[in-house]
C-alpha cells in the first residue's frame, strides 16, 4: 500500500486490529471483502462459462487495485469513460484499457498519444468521421497507431453513429486511414440497465440486440466485420451474453450492488445474485430531540438521486435518512420517542454507487468486525 | 502554485496565454477571478461597514488561497464543517478557524488535539454536556485547552441545543470545568438562506434573531454573556447584521453565486448584488442528431439537486440542460433541427456550489479570456 500523510488517513492504525470495523473515524465508503470477492468471481465464472470476454467498467470504482484483481480474475481488459481514468489506469501498469467516450479535442488526442505511446493495446471509440481524420492526422504525425471501436447509439443518443449505414461508412473510413486500426463496434444501452421486471428488462435487452445485430450484419457485408463487439451491464448482461452479438461484457456495478441495482430484479432462479458490499459508514453526532438523530454524512457523502441511503446497521432497519444539508443528515425513526445516542456508528446502503464512490478518496476493506486494507480510489475527480 | 503531476494538471501550459480560456481541457471548474474579487471585496466592506466580523465558511471553496485571500480582504479568520478541512486549513497556516460541527468521538477529539496544538485560536462548538467532558478530559490529559461555542438550535435540528435553559447549562458547565474555555455560541439558520422572497426572508431571519435574543439574554442573565455570536450566511447576512445579536457572519457563497442563490432576491436597493463567478466548462463531445448535443459533463461534474445547470456560454441561453448520466448531459436547443458543432466550449452556472466545488480537484481562474492561475480545492473530500 502506498504511503498517506496521516491527516488524510487517520484510520490506518486501526487496520488489522479485531472489532475496528465500528471504530473507524467517520465517514467512511467501507468495503466488505467477502462480498465483493463473491461478486467478483461470480461474473468472472459466468462470462467463462459462455466464452464471453470480460472488460468491467472502471468508471465505478476508480480503482487500481480493483481493476487488477479483476484481470487476475480472468478480465480481458478494464473501461474507463475519461481520458483522466485512463491515465491513471494505464500509468499503473493496467493493460487492455478501452476508453469509452469519444476524444473529440486536439489537446486530448495530443494526451490520448501520450498514453497510447505506453499502453498495451489501448482502445478508442469514434462516432463522427472528423474524429476519425482528427485521430488518425494526430497518429500519424506521431509515428502511432490508435486501436478504435465505431461507437453504435442503442437509442439514448449520448453518442454513436445513428444507423448501420454510417457505422459502415466509418469503419470503411477507419480501414482505409491510416494512423487508425479498425477494431469492431462500442455500444451500451444504458437506458436497459435499471429495468425492474426480469422479463420486461430480458425483451428489451433482446430488442437491442436484434438492433445492434442487424449493424453488425451490414458491416459483415460490406467486408468490416467486427472483431470485438463490447457494451452491456450489470441489468442486461446475462440477455447479452445468451444471444450471438456482443462477445465482450463491460459491467461494472456488480461488484458492488447498491439500491439502485439491488431494485433490479435477479433472474428467477437466482443464479447469479449479487450481494451489496458497499456502504458509507458514518456516526450520530447529535441527537437532542426524541425520534431524531443526526449522521455526519450529506450531500457529499451519499448521491442525492435515486433511493434514499437506506439503513443496514446500527439503527432499525425502518429508520428514515433525510438529507439534511452538505455535511449532515437525518435519522427519522420509526418510534417517536425513540433516543439515539451520540457517538454510535450507523452503516448506510448507497444508491447509484458510481458517483458516490467518487465523493471519497480511499476505500475502507473489511472482513468480518476487522479493517483489513485502506485502498486508494485513485481516479476519484479525473473527469477531464 | 505548488508542483503537480501533469496528468493531474493537463491545462497548466495554458496558463497566461490570451485566449486560453476557450482552448481548456474539459470538463473543468472555472472561476472568473474579477466577478470573484468583486464579491469578495463588497461583503468584505459591507461588515467591515457595520463593525461586524466575517468567517466565511470554507465549506464553500475548500480552498487555502481564498481563505487567505478572505482573512486578507478583512475577515477575523474562517469555519470549517469538518475536522478534515480544519486539518487542512490549519496544515496551510490560516489561523482562527471555527469548526462548526460537534466532534463527538473519541478519535475525532485525538485529532482535534492534534491541530489545536498548532493552531492560533482554533474554535469548537458542543450541543451536549458528555460530549463537553469529553473534549475538556481529553485537553487536560494532553495540557490543552479547548475553545468552545455552545451550538444553538434555530429550528433545523441539525445540531445545537434545543432550548435556553439548556444553552446556559451547557455554559455553565463549559465554564466550571478545566480544559475547556467558553467562547459564546453558535446558531446557523440554514432552513431560511434559500427564502425567495426578500420581504419574507426578512421577516423570518427577525423572527430568528429574536429567537437567538432570547438565549443570548438568558446567558446573560446567568452572567455567561457571550464573547462570539456566530452564524448567518449569503441569504440572511443583510438583515442578521442590522440587528444586535450576531456579531459574527459566515457567509460562503456569496463569492460563487450559484444558480441557487441567484433566485434568491437581493435587497430592492441592490446594494449587495453578487454575480456569478463560478462556471463548468464542458465540450460537445457527440452531436449525431439535429436539436440535440452530448457535453462531457454528468452527474460527477454537476450536483443534481436544485435548478438543472443554466447556459451561460457557447449555446443559446434558452437551450436545456438534462442529465445523461454520470459524465454526460445532454443539449437539447429550443430550435429541433439545430446542428451542433463537435468539440464547442458551452459554459455553465451550477447548482448548489459547495458539492459542486467538492467533485473537482481544482478551480481555473480566468480574467477575461486568459486562464491565469490553477488553484487546488485542497479540502475536496475531506469529509471525515
Amino acid at each position: 500500500m502506498p504511503d498517506f500523510p496521516s491527516a488524510d488517513l487517520p484510520n490506518t492504525d486501526l487496520i488489522g486490529q479485531p472489532g475496528s470495523r465500528k471504530l473507524l473515524d467517520t465517514p467512511v465508503l467501507l468495503l466488505d471483502l467477502d462480498v465483493f470477492e463473491s461478486n467478483l468471481h461470480k461474473l468472472a465464472d459466468f462470462a467463462a462459462g459462455r466464452s464471453h470476454a470480460l472488460r468491467p467498467h472502471t468508471k465505478t470504482h476508480k480503482s487500481v487495485e480493483i481493476a487488477r484483481r479483476q484481470i487476475a480474475a480472468g478480465a480481458v481488459g478494464v473501461c474507463c469513460t475519461t481520458l483522466g481514468e485512463a491515465e491513471v489506469m494505464v500509468g499503473a501498469g493496467v493493460g487492455n484499457v478501452l476508453i469509452t467516450s469519444p476524444l473529440v479535442a486536439q489537446r486530448k488526442i495530443q494526451r490520448l498519444l501520450a498514453i497510447n505511446a505506453q499502453a498495451d493495446d489501448l482502445l478508442v471509440v469514434a462516432d463522427q468521421s472528423q474524429n476519425v481524420r482528427d485521430l488518425a492526422a494526430a497518429a500519424q504525425a506521431a509515428g502511432q497507431v490508435l486501436k478504435v471501436l465505431v461507437a453504435i447509439d442503442l437509442g439514448i443518443h449520448r453518442m454513436g453513429v445513428a444507423n448501420p449505414e454510417s457505422a459502415v461508412e466509418l469503419a470503411r473510413l477507419i480501414r482505409e486511414t491510416e494512423g487508425v486500426e479498425y477494431q469492431g463496434v462500442h455500444a451500451y444501452a444504458g437506458q436497459l440497465q435499471h429495468i425492474i421486471e426480469y422479463d420486461e428488462r430480458r425483451a428489451a435487452a433482446l430488442a437491442t440486440n436484434a438492433e445492434l445485430r442487424v449493424v453488425c450484419d451490414a458491416l459483415d457485408a460490406a467486408d468490416h466485420s467486427p472483431r470485438i463487439v463490447t457494451g452491456s451491464g450489470t441489468g442486461t448482461f446475462e440477455f447479452d451474453a445468451s444471444l450471438d452479438v456482443f462477445n465482450e461484457l463491460q459491467c461494472g456495478s456488480y461488484l458492488f450492488m447498491d439500491s439502485d441495482y439491488n431494485a433490479v430484479a435477479a433472474s428467477p432462479e437466482e443464479r447469479l445474485r449479487f450481494e451489496t458490499s458497499l456502504f458509507v459508514q458514518t456516526t450520530i453526532v447529535s441527537a437532542n430531540h426524541p425520534g431524531l438523530a443526526t449522521i455526519d454524512a450529506g450531500y457529499k457523502c451519499f448521491f442525492p438521486r435515486g433511493p434514499k441511503p437506506a439503513i443496514a446497521a446500527g439503527a432499525p432497519l425502518d429508520t428514515e435518512y433525510e438529507f439534511r444539508g452538505d455535511e449532515h443528515g437525518h435519522l427519522l425513526y420509526a418510534d417517536a420517542a425513540y433516543r439515539a445516542t451520540v457517538g454510535d456508528q450507523v452503516l448506510c446502503v448507497t444508491s447509484h454507487c458510481d458517483p458516490t464512490v467518487n465523493l471519497f478518496d480511499h476505500y475502507h476493506c473489511v472482513r468480518g468486525d476487522t479493517l483489513v486494507e485502506i485502498w486508494p480510489v485513485d481516479a476519484r475527480g479525473r473527469c477531464v
